[in-house]
């Protein structure tokens, strides 16, 4: 009896609100636009499932001042989507950022047709208002910056947080100098491609860890790594004592565990480690990560630095990283390639490939 | 035949190695000294044994011009010695430092009388030539600077090679905050006690973690600890979320192994961990390292920062640290505590007690 109660109490309130909410809106004409939205319908037990996420429509109401109304043209899935969303309701709309176009506004700052980078969840339709936008959040959502004749989704990739995310962490925190020998793990990923092209770059020689021989392929023949290590069919200690006789200087790890453990103990005296993801834990509980020898020797004794990172702690200087990294693009320095998944309803499938490493460079969805 | 073959050509070796280096002191007069010295006989097999060490005796020539003779009054055990010691071939004579006494001098800068502390091994009795130390070598044996009514001995403890361990080690790599929470492992040894007093110098909220009663009575009574946690009767998780329940700034790292990974994963954002040393593994083959879960997903989303150091890349500010610690001292602000061996025939044991966590502060020998 009692939870039925609760569940008609909760009934009647989200009447009752509903209500107070159409009285609220009733001096604005009804413009009908219907946005399609995912939601997180289910706390994920390992590797997310389709069925762990909900489709919905929602009738969006008519702009008010200073409001904008954004459609979704590209929207990402990228690996923090797997641990963040942990930390929410499930019922929530599906966190994650998209590339829309303004198509109707009341905010001049957006006027109809710019294109925006917005952090605005798993939603073909958002009503946005510029103005509630403070402090770090304008890192979440702006206008895109110009990028010439190169493709806005690229605001989703290297020209975007990802991009941002190799330049910041590989640069501020691994400080490669010329010469010096840096592998990146995850190599293929959105993140550790650009990480490897930035190494080369620098000059560095740079190995790249990666899940396929195709994968390590596109690194070595069109990327420019010097290396490149299929960790599912060769021993990557064997493998990276060969390519890095002498040690390692710089690591940039996008995925933890026991790959990253060869790699440390395998560093040079003063190396450096970034710390950008740990996806081989992210679809496994806390009590079950895998347990690897304590680091702490090699670190005495190597005198090795290893720092973790978000990226949105280099906020201030978010739009030089982007206009550096457009430059490296446009002078070929910085190659691309995107995994494109069509339809926004594929947007559960897209983020389980991606967390199972099918994508090659940057997975993106298009609507 | 082969063994026995090349045993007869190496001894024949030493023998002409031996009459040629009698040629070259036969200018000189025999006057005879004595000293013992303790050979490092049998590597290591876990913890050291007694008969791991062989006492042996030898005779001094007479001092060159430039020599000084030194006789040891204290020897300094430290923990550095058990991994040290393995990159050495047996045979060797241990290395360790010592506080001594210049007892003939053919060397004005190092007069008679003179104390010196010096990385000499375990001997009684040291030739040395002053002129032949250049470069980092410096900070390894130098003239002791004045410690005013101090004793001696600190020179191997606070005011010595532990005393800046603790110095740089906290303030360089852990860059502590006043009103901070700072978490020391192996905190009553002899880095580990004068890191907690430097944290409350500079205003932190200071917990230690020590493996006796007495020890965690000694760090709060005496030396003014905020908490201590006795890690072998205590739950080191529950106790520290007690004592810091907000999380932990700094964590100074002596002992690596499970206990690091607790303090780790209740660290706060953007906290710091410098890793001095990892007394755990120290008497186990790299083989049999204890295994803790990953600890990239935790470095990841609180953006924390590990750096293991040896404390000689500091040698530019040796003495300027020295002269600081010397004044806290001083003032009262750092206590100390020795637990003294007597008799220089008990260093194995010395060493081997220490390796025990037998001693509370500083481990010496006096001779």
């Amino acid at each position: 009896m009692k939870s039925y109660r609760s569940v008609f109490f909760a009934n009647s309130f989200l009447l009752i609100k509903n209500i107070f909410q159409q009285q609220q809106s009733s001096y604005t004409t009804n413009k009908m636009v219907n946005a399609k939205k995912f939601i997180f319908a289910k706390r994920f037990d390992g590797l997310p499932k389709v069925t762990d996420f909900r489709l919905e429509e929602e009738v969006l109401e008519e702009l008010k001042d200073g409001e904008v109304l954004l459609e979704a043209i590209y929207l990402s899935v990228d690996p923090y989507m797997r641990p963040y969303s942990e930390k929410y309701p499930t019922g929530i709309t599906m966190i994650g950022s998209q590339i829309a176009k303004v198509i109707e506004s009341k905010n001049s700052a957006y006027p109809k047709d710019a294109l925006v980078c917005g952090y605005l969840g798993w939603r073909t339709h958002t009503i946005f208002n510029p103005n509630e936008v403070s402090g770090d959040d304008a890192i979440k959502t702006y206008i895109l910056p110009s990028f010439g004749g190169l493709p806005p989704s690229l605001g989703l990739g290297q020209l975007g947080m990802p991009g941002n995310t190799a330049y910041f962490g590989f640069l501020d925190i691994c400080k490669p100098k010329e010469g010096e020998v840096v592998v990146v793990s995850g190599a293929a990923g959105a993140v550790g491609n650009l990480v490897g092209q930035i190494g080369k770059i620098k000059g560095c020689k740079v190995i790249g860890i990666a899940g396929s021989d195709d994968k390590c392929t596109w690194l070595t023949s069109e990327l420019g790594f010097d290396h490149a290590i299929n960790y599912k069919t060769e021993s990557v200690a064997e493998v990276l004592k060969k390519y890095a006789p002498d040690g390692v200087d710089c690591y940039f790890d996008n995925v933890g565990g026991a790959i990253s453990s060869i790699v440390i103990n395998q560093m040079r005296d003063f190396g450096r480690i970034s710390v950008c993801g740990s996806i081989s834990s992210y679809n496994t509980p806390v009590a079950e990560w895998p347990k690897v020898p304590i680091l702490q020797p090699t670190f005495v004794f190597k005198q090795l630095k290893m720092e973790g990172f978000i990226v949105s702690r280099f906020c201030s200087k978010w739009f030089e990283a982007i206009q550096c990294m457009k430059k490296w693009t446009d002078e070929g320095k910085l190659k691309y390639r995107e995994t494109v998944t069509n339809g926004f309803e594929n947007m559960p499938q897209a983020l389980i490939d991606m967390l199972q490493g099918q994508n090659t460079g940057k997975a993106i969805v298009k609507v």
